[in-house]
């Protein structure tokens, strides 16, 4: 009998190992043997800022193929379609504000999706407000032909990061359309970005369904320009301010999501899907915006091809395209998935950036999210210790199915918006163990809940 | 009596709050009305590298003396003198090895304390080694007259840094001392870092009590350059290395830990220790080592002044000189403490670096541990999560008293060895928010020690 007992053991490999020796296994693969920090360099070095219909972009789906096809580990990669907008910066932007005779510039960048100035540029007075409510109080007296200057900074007592962001991110959202309303030719938005610095910060301003002639051009300052210009408007609020900028909306174009399937051994109809955007703003590469989690994504296949590991349901690694525009990959997605009459089981991205991880934020049924928190103890040695519930990530936000669990990882959040849509988030910014860590985490989850279903 | 409540509660102020609405209280103020980013960028960036002996202290002596006094918070600000070792580097390290005709230059430092090479500099056949243990295998006849090199790296699979860095520390510490005893005349260390990259970093080496003439040279050399030279090693095992550097040890001169107490309004006999150490190495400000301990220590006073919480218990903040080549600091402090025959009820430091704080490691008794196990729950809405029991800090590991609670704040620690010793711990690697959860995280906890008692 216990010859039998270890045989089988024996036969069965991986699938014998206790979850606390797996989970140490995945670890250490993930810091010993793992890609995603070459392939990371690669994206952010050699190919570089990836907006959605950028020669970038393009080449960024090739390449992520190309390495998913090359790890051997795949029943099979393939490409899905998908339209997506294509916007462009155009020539780099110029602003200042005149001090008396004096011309002081400062740094600004378009908001994605923002008309340009005229040629020229436009010059007026500036509105300084703190949210987007005081416009109504304002009104089209106080805002008609003025240029209206968004100054809420992120709220610097929140613990968490992307708490103080939700908090200030309407004004970069909806500030053009609702001061546009008001008769406002123009907008600037502080930059989301808790350290002061000079580095405006990109992100879409969306005008809805406001008709094109009303459209004003909106852009971002950086958070020591607004601190400069808040000052400088307090000494003359009749103070001018200019400034230009080109970008353009072209045709929609087609693009991809990448997507690499392992085919589930027991019960290939359960799918579980685990990725990151391809897609990233344009002043930067977008290290950790979001080619942190593409990679670590294709390091979750990695390190189960390493460790003999076969998902008893099907796995999908999806790069995403046009999360930071549109989120164009994110719905088409769904669409097949609706369309194949998929069951997805689960669900996991990766774009809070390439920090230390401290765990997950689930949307989940309460069953469900009762099971998954036990499992937190298995987690405790790599100093994983937030499963909370929450929202997942704008990729898969919207997927659904008969029941479905949903995770987004969370990393820590304090450095993120130091680099986040803005032209430092590059490579130098990313710590090799700290994404490591991060895929190591996203595949634990991945293999218990594989194991043991939702 | 309601009445009588209310105005009991008014009239204790702080006192009535819960320990939730305090520590809540406790974050707010390090995260929007804190000292310690603008403390650390003067020490950083207008007073620099700090190693005992060295102007840089004594300056930096003098600058948190005067801020300490300038916050009006502490009963008194005080010296202790402490007569500290003095190293002095002199010129820039050369090193190279000799590939065919071509000198190849690699990036040295040399190691704390060790001595010079002769003005030439040293010539020899390099021996590569992965332990202190592997001197033995080789014995005299395979070392003698040749340069050892070091070059265990840390170990990656750790998922703590400090563990992988213990690990690989002896070659550091012992390695000159140890290589000596079998006629080497010079050794070699690979960095204490992770990263492969161009810096050297220096720590300290101890020749313990081997006879000065006896002693040889040793340095470090970057991760790359350990790479590079162990690959060609392997290809030339005759290849020779040549370093150069000129430092020299001085006799001991006067400095200074700096001490600011506030005395305890109720058992003022009672003493906590809160304090970082104020030198550095000389290669770069030491803004994480141990720059940001300081300034956090010197935080909680500020941040009870402002939330006007006067301790019980006397809360003594000391900034200790030397730790990191000599302790004298820190035994300085232990046995003035002896000889006026205080009782420290709690000690704790912070020396592991100014990232966002992930809990303590804690030397405590059994039934102090549990109590303080405890209160983590009122940490969690801060991410805090690792309450351990384990090593808390250099300088107040031999404090001893009746009965003491001695504690380390652990910060995340995978970029620390990035920059720990090395040329690129500067202010630039500090993150403001991250710093200052760390001071509310050792306020937190000393507010509940003071609160509780151990």
């Amino acid at each position: 009998m216990k010859k039998w007992i270890l045989l089988l053991a024996f036969a069965t490999g991986f699938a014998q190992k206790s979850d606390e020796e797996q989970l140490k296994a995945i670890y250490h693969q993930a810091l010993t043997n793992s890609k995603s920090y070459t392939w990371l360099e690669y994206l952010s070095n050699s190919i570089g800022p990836r907006l959605s219909g950028s020669e970038g972009a393009q080449k960024a789906v090739e390449y992520t193929k190309a390495q998913m096809e090359a790890l051997g580990v795949f029943d099979k990669v393939y490409l899905q379609e998908v339209m997506v907008p294509k916007w462009v910066r155009g020539e780099k932007e110029e602003a200042y504000f005149k001090d008396g005779n004096k011309k002081v510039s400062v740094p600004i960048c378009a908001l994605g999706g923002s008309v340009a100035t005229s040629k020229k540029g436009i010059s007026a007075e500036v509105v300084e407000v703190q949210s987007l409510k005081e416009l109504e109080v304002l009104g089209v007296e106080k805002l008609k032909g003025k240029i209206v200057f968004f100054n809420r900074s992120m709220d610097h007592s929140q613990i968490e990061a992307f708490r103080a962001y939700s908090g200030a991110g309407d004004q970069r959202r909806a500030g053009a359309k609702e001061a546009s309303k008001y008769g406002a030719i123009g907008v600037i938005v502080r930059s989301l970005n808790f350290r002061l610095d000079d580095l405006p910060h990109a992100g879409n301003t969306s005008y809805g369904d406001l008709p094109v002639e009303q459209r004003i051009p909106a852009c971002a300052i950086s958070t020591n320009g607004a601190e400069l210009l808040s000052k400088k408007l307090k000494a003359n609020p009749k103070l001018m301010f200019y400034f230009k900028q080109s970008c353009f909306q072209e045709e929609d174009v087609l693009s991809y999501n990448v997507v690499g399937e392992i085919k589930g051994s027991e019960t290939p109809e359960n799918i579980m899907v685990v990725g990151g955007h391809l897609d990233s703003w344009d002043l930067a590469d977008g290290s950790h915006d979001d080619g942190a989690g593409c990679v670590q994504s294709m390091d979750v296949a990695y390190i189960f091809k390493n460790l003999g590991y076969k998902p008893k349901n099907t796995l999908r690694v999806v790069l995403f395209m046009n999360e930071e525009n549109g989120g164009r990959g994110g719905d088409k997605y769904e669409e097949l998935s609706l369309k194949n009459k998929e069951n997805h089981i689960f669900a996991m991205e990766s774009d809070s950036g390439g920090f230390t991880p401290r765990g997950f934020s689930f949307e989940a049924d309460d069953a469900s999210f009762e099971k998954i928190v036990q499992w937190k103890s298995l987690f405790e040695p790599y100093l994983i210790h937030y499963f909370t519930r929450g929202y997942s990530g704008a990729d898969i936000q919207d997927l659904t199915s008969k029941r479905i669990v949903k995770a987004g990882l969370r990393p820590d959040s304090q450095r993120y918006f130091d680099h986040h849509h803005a032209s430092n988030d590059t490579f130098e910014a990313i710590n090799k163990r700290e994404l490591e860590l991060g895929a190591a985490t996203m595949t634990s989850l991945i293999y218990l809940i594989d194991k043991y279903g939702i």
